[in-house]
């Protein structure tokens, strides 16, 4: 059966195991496997995101996960409707090159992947799909493709794309990749105007990406060629092999490939993106009252205002508060001034700290 | 043996059951059972009040206590290691005068009943003990002695004592009993001088007591005597009949006996007290520390200033806020503004209505 469509294969990266959300993110159950946004968890949310995607068809759904988050991560997925997926089980975290290089192994049938962190949220897909559609044939033509998102402030938290000549629908090539810039810098790029956050968001040929991988990191293409060459197949599970991935190099897709590359072209979108990289951004995507508190859990609220509640269970009683973040999780209770969640990191250490002085 | 010394029996009332300390107080546990200002419950810190007083041998202390809080009410006194007490049961409450009488007649062997309320805190017990001293001359005389609180404040949430002449060492007659006033004429009395707070709290002679109620309450008085002929008795235990206590008239000391009599003393004492009203009240009464946190169960504190924490299990972190009331009881978390604490009301009442609502 001939199909005109190209084919896309959804590749979600959930390697995440950040704390900024603790109390409810741990280790063993990191943000993605949270139902943080919606009834569903983000890595669900994430798998259903190309959903309804017109002008290509869509491949089997590649998850690139932590062999930790196995039974969770099958089951989060069937959970959701998904028969037809594969799940590579790394035994090791390597960053997103080595987790993007085994998941193109796979997808080498198919006519572009399309790489999604498992823990963002977008809030506008049609915007998404647009944009999808518009980079598609840039990569036919084995461009890498990243999709930036158009800035509306002076972020210091996110990496930063400079672009340059168009070379593309609305895609234009990119001139330089920006680290985390301090806040001058960013208010600078936000007034100049050509530059995009950067969300990790990427699209791309699996051959054009295993071509440059193995131009700039050998290393890391030749430890997961053998890795999967040594996996352990068991129905929609792989497991690399352990041994030879473990010689694997670690190094981000930006490092080791975006940066690297002449055709690199990044799509500008607006797209109602977030990396709910915090409990502050978690309380801006939120859908919020009248009184603009966020509720998750069962509330009792007498005169709150801007605040954020995240409830596992207890219910949780306001009186004359507000802009407070009150998260309750797996026996803690944590209560912090809106705007200041960055500060869940001091707590963290706070923990750890105690703990080994304990020990 | 003779003794040369006075007999004081404490009589402790443990009558109340307000949800003041929501979500802590309970019905099944009101604030004198709890643990609220030290490791030991009010009712036990209560029961200790007494010990070291040397003016006086010191009988054994009856606790007039709800019938539903029997087996609480034991463990509390046994672990505590008071072997020698006495409880008397109310099946149902009738308010302060007959609880009282219920312990008048048991104590008639006594020279003096010192009628305590099971939930407040005294912090300078010699100032206390020392005014017990001055009262027990009037207290042999026939007298009925209350304690007033010296006032430095015009609380409106408490009863006024206005004192006339001198009637003992640094005792005075009571001119009035005034109710809970405005913050106009609470400052008025303040400026006058002459006011103390009705503390609740009594000294007289078991006779002396049932006399009075004869005269002015001779229902309340047949009922009791009636229901203590047919109690039950069992060890340190009494339970009046409840088909005769049925009848008993409620009334409150207050307004039954002490503002009817003519000769009822007021000493003035300043002796740290409080009746830990609300949980403002206990951050005031409570050990803090150099930021002016009260903290009971396991805290992070990073930047948490004036706040009071009290929490039955659950870690509390506190990121940033100040002013707050934090506490966690069986599955309730309330977060309040410091100064707001009379507002606990409307959340028991919301969750009374939205009980109702649902039924």
């Amino acid at each position: 059966m001939i199909n005109d469509l190209p084919k896309i294969v959804p590749v979600i990266l959930s390697g995440g195991s950040g704390t900024r959300l603790w109390p409810v993110s741990r280790p063993e159950r990191p943000k993605q496997l949270l139902p943080l946004t919606a009834d569903e968890t983000m890595l669900q949310l994430t798998m259903k995101r190309i959903k309804g995607f017109s002008a290509a068809s869509i491949g089997r759904p590649i998850v690139v996960a932590s062999a930790a988050h196995a039974s969770i991560i099958h089951e989060q997925i069937t959970v959701s409707g998904l028969e037809d997926y594969l799940v590579l089980l790394e035994p090791f975290g390597r960053n997103t090159a080595p987790a993007i290089a085994l998941a193109a192994f796979e997808a080498q049938a198919s006519d572009a992947m399309l790489v999604m962190p498992s823990d963002h949220t977008i809030a506008d897909l049609p915007a998404f799909h647009e944009a999808i559609a518009r980079a598609l044939p840039l990569v036919a033509e084995g461009w890498l493709v990243t999709f930036g998102i158009t800035p509306d402030a002076p972020e210091t938290g996110y990496g930063y794309i400079k672009m340059g000549e168009i070379c593309g629908d609305m895609i234009h090539e990119v001139v330089r990749f920006v680290e985390k810039p301090n806040a001058d810098r960013a208010a600078e790029m936000l007034a100049e105007g050509n530059h995009a956050w950067n969300a990790g968001i990427f699209m791309f040929r699996a051959d054009a990406y295993l071509a440059a991988l193995g131009r700039h990191q050998p290393a890391i293409l030749a430890a997961v060629k053998a890795s999967l060459a040594a996996a352990e197949r068991n129905g929609v599970q792989i497991v690399p092999d352990p041994q030879a991935f473990a010689v694997c190099p670690s190094d981000s897709v930006d490092y080791a490939v975006m940066e690297r590359e002449a055709r690199v072209a990044c799509v500008p979108v607006n797209m109602g993106w977030s990396d709910v990289g915090s409990w502050d951004s978690l309380h801006s995507v939120s859908i919020r009252d009248m009184d603009n508190n966020a509720v998750r859990g069962e509330a009792i609220l007498l005169g709150a205002r801007n605040c954020l509640i995240n409830s596992d269970g207890p219910r949780v009683t306001l009186v004359d508060v507000d802009n407070l973040i009150v998260v309750i999780s797996q026996g803690e209770v944590m209560i912090l001034r809106r705007g200041e969640s960055q500060k869940v990191r001091k707590v963290t250490e706070a923990i750890k700290a105690a703990a080994m002085a304990a020990e």
